[in-house]
């Protein structure tokens, strides 16, 4: 017996990338004395890089340089299944949407190519409303392009993890959609009640 | 300079407990060959502990064993923040709730004890509405317990990361509050109906 089983893995790059630019905010995995050392960034997929910005001051920093490897995951929408969403009868789940990839880093050195690429990322972001561009005159801008490193990662290896029901009757695939879409919609403003009160 | 800054780690136990019930899927981190092994399964919180049930053919699973050192990540909710929701002039940023633990793994082996705690998990589950029940005389559940192994982690290191605009002016921090109980509710069947397509 295999594992993972071949109907939770997606190949389709397109499938890949879609997740990558809807949920940009990468969590970043280096390897340091034998321990993970994690940082969640947002990463922005541009000619089959990924390129992101990191505060110097940030551990992570250090790891961020010319061909390093680090392991990145994106994560897209998740959910409990209860088995009474279908109509078959099933053991409950968990479905999710991960995206696990393997790349080599190359830092940028460059402060125009810096402020270049945060005001792309920010217009990227901004889609489709535009409520805010950053303006290459900003000051506050300048005033931080010195605490600021800029990277590229080329990937090396693609991975994606979508668990999703496939294995069901369409039906409860549906289903376990409909569930997916709901839950995500739920329960975040009562979350943020009890962590603020 | 430290990093993060202060106002980002959240050193109430309270709010990461909270963090770990209202999103239980966990991603866990063990190290091999000195790259980073990534599973993403449930873990319920219990009298101090998290327990976890795998799939014996995951190959997370050789690294369930007694006293072996994991690292976890339980993820809140997550979105890019715009200028332009602030009162305030300000850049573009990133807020997300992150949980980070550290902890020791023991494996236990009583399939008496793992189908309990599958009876139990799938109670927390299904709160608060209890639409499915899974009974002990299921014998889909009975078929299956040869194939999953049960776990328990006791955590050893406890880190909060809170971004949450919470050093902006309290208009501030709440518009960005309500961005991201907004940015949670949206796109979220548009993208799967491109990753379905």
């Amino acid at each position: 017996m295999k594992y993972p089983p071949k109907h939770h893995l997606d190949d389709n790059k397109k499938h890949l990338i879609e997740v990558i630019k809807t949920y940009p905010l990468a969590t970043i995995i280096s390897i340091y004395k034998n321990q993970p050392l994690i940082t969640h960034l947002p990463l922005i997929f541009e000619n089959n890089k990924l390129i992101g910005h990191i505060d110097i001051y940030n551990p992570q920093a250090n790891f961020l340089n010319n061909n390093n490897e680090v392991t990145l995951i994106f994560s897209g929408p998740q959910c409990y299944i209860s088995p009474s969403v279908y109509s078959t009868t099933q053991l409950p789940t968990w479905n999710y949407i991960k995206v696990h990839l393997k790349g080599n880093v190359k830092a940028i050195e460059s402060k125009a190519s810096l402020k270049q690429s945060l005001i792309s990322m920010t217009e990227f972001l901004e889609q489709p409303e535009h409520r805010y561009v950053l303006e290459p005159d900003n000051p506050r801008l300048d005033r931080n392009l010195d605490y600021i490193k800029m990277f590229e990662i080329t990937i090396s290896d693609w991975e994606g993890k979508f668990k999703l029901s496939q294995d069901k009757k369409p039906k409860d695939t549906e289903a376990a959609r409909s569930e997916l879409i709901k839950s995500n919609q739920e329960s975040i403003k009562q979350f943020l009640d009890k962590v603020f009160s």
